[in-house]
């Protein structure tokens, strides 16, 4: 069995290769990204790696031709919300068009591959006040270019299945945290701050932040890539699975956390210029879905999924 | 006051200019479409035309620098269903990139403009059997490559509204028929096959055609640019209008509507490659919107429309 995952450099991607590779041993991933050099995989046996631009439709067809997965994990994502509100247009083609370009060619040389459609809570964008967990039923109201892309990718994911038969997948992931994340992301943002400070050996640190009062659901990558695997093998054709830990925090308790785990307090620098032109201010998942017809729960607590980002900052930080 | 109107050199766009002129005729109308010379706006005075790609941003922006329109008018599109299937990654460049383009320019350059985005009935795709005329409130359930990038050019359009203050207003048009449609649409493909056979003195018509159970919504294009005209004096920001006749017609009708006015009678030679991988059974909408706030009603009856079609065809088709 061959197994193919685009974006394969990022985040999750080296967090997928490594439990993939201990659940299937035996099994050949073949990854992708458009990065020169990539550390993921590296001792795996039975993972090769191609430098890849996915807005590349032949470059990928012919790579399909070749490789004819029985699985495809796409990963791949221009995942930034505030990159795509400066730069919608590249925003979508690297989200949307890699996605076509992709399912175009499974179509093409390997229909009957399984692929899983990575996609994101930022789809529910405006959701009501109160509204309690958010289910899949709920009404997709994008707030930002980047949750257009990532709905269009959804809905054109529902018409290859019911035009083309094709056999895909799909998720809403919320936010993910854990070792190796970008510090363009929140938490590690505020990780690395606290770091730099411990490691200065300051009692305070300057936080440069956005909204706190903004409530999200954070998912240890861990568990996100175990999700993956059990949608893959249980999930529903053409149906979409939240993947979250029903858990909503506010990203100022976020900090009241790190500050405590580090013992240093933090000084709010708010900084208008991380603020989005829209903002949703609770995205708080129903994972039912991906419990009841997966098997799935996460199995990392929050507080456990922050002390090992701290230890990752620790060893990643260097004055 | 000036006018730019994207796709100009399209079957809705010459209309429009004609319609524009007659109500404004001391407006400058800009037209812009990626053909090399155009047969539009010829002796208006006011009316200039300039050969665009608007896959090119940069050159999308500095036409807006140059013109700074009050109004635009974006009738740009691939709008083949059909093509969108086959083509799936062009389909969406020339729907949804073209549009991204155009917004972001604007936000640059022109940013209090009014917009007029066109959409289309396709983007409300799978609706329930016997739900009545589709309102506005309907959920959008795409099912083609074509109706997803439309409606992710209205989900932009909302997020362009709510996210940087730009003042677009949205249409989901429903078919239209008239003089200088391209016969790759179903209607002016069965009126030329009608002509054919008459300007060959035959009585009966071997008609090439997909599946004629399908109900769709005419409206005369002359009914549509008027239409047009009031969403931009009467539209609300951000809001989307139906445009169409709330009248159901067969496919099957429109056929003998056409035995009918020309005496010949059709063979129906179905053609399988003519259906879709997917097809929506019947797109009937609801005009209340339209008609409450921004006082239009259709002026062209079905029939009369369709004896113009005919008259067209019958000057343009040469045996």
């Amino acid at each position: 069995m061959t197994i193919l995952i685009t974006g394969v450099a990022g985040f999750v991607g080296r967090h997928l290769v490594k439990y993939l590779n201990s659940v299937y041993p035996n099994v050949s991933i073949v990854g992708l990204d458009v990065v020169a050099t990539t550390e993921v995989g590296k001792g795996i046996p039975g993972f090769s790696y191609t430098e890849t631009n996915l807005l590349d439709g032949d470059a990928v067809r012919a790579i399909l031709n070749k490789v004819k997965p029985e699985w495809i994990i796409h990963l791949a994502s221009f995942s930034s919300v505030s990159y795509s509100w400066e730069h919608p247009s590249d925003s979508f083609l690297n989200n949307s068009l890699i996605f076509i370009n992709l399912i175009e060619s499974c179509r093409a040389e390997c229909p009957s591959c399984r692929i899983l459609s990575i996609g994101s809570s930022e789809e529910y964008g405006k959701v009501e006040d109160n509204c309690g967990l958010i289910a899949e039923s709920n009404p997709l109201r994008p707030t930002s270019p980047y949750a257009v892309a990532r709905v269009s990718q959804e809905m054109l994911s529902r018409v290859f299945v019911q035009g083309y038969g094709l056999d895909i997948v799909m998720t809403r992931s919320f936010n993910h945290i854990g070792p190796y994340q970008r510090d363009a992301f929140v938490v590690p943002a505020f990780v690395k701050q606290f770091v730099q400070a411990e490691k200065t050996g300051l009692k305070r640190v300057n936080l440069r932040c956005g909204d706190l009062e903004v409530i999200r659901d954070f998912t240890d990558v861990r568990d996100v890539v175990r999700a993956y695997n059990l949608i893959l093998h249980f999930g529903e054709r053409g149906e979409v699975y939240n993947v979250c830990s029903s858990e909503g925090r506010k990203l100022k308790d976020v900090i009241a956390t790190l500050e405590r785990l580090t013992g240093i307090q933090a000084e709010l620098d708010v900084d208008r210029s991380l603020f989005r032109p829209l903002e949703n201010h609770a995205l708080v998942g129903d994972n039912s879905e991906l419990r009841n017809r997966c098997g799935w729960k996460p199995e990392w607590s929050f507080e456990a999924s922050i002390v090992e980002v701290l230890e990752y900052w620790r060893s990643a930080v260097t004055l």
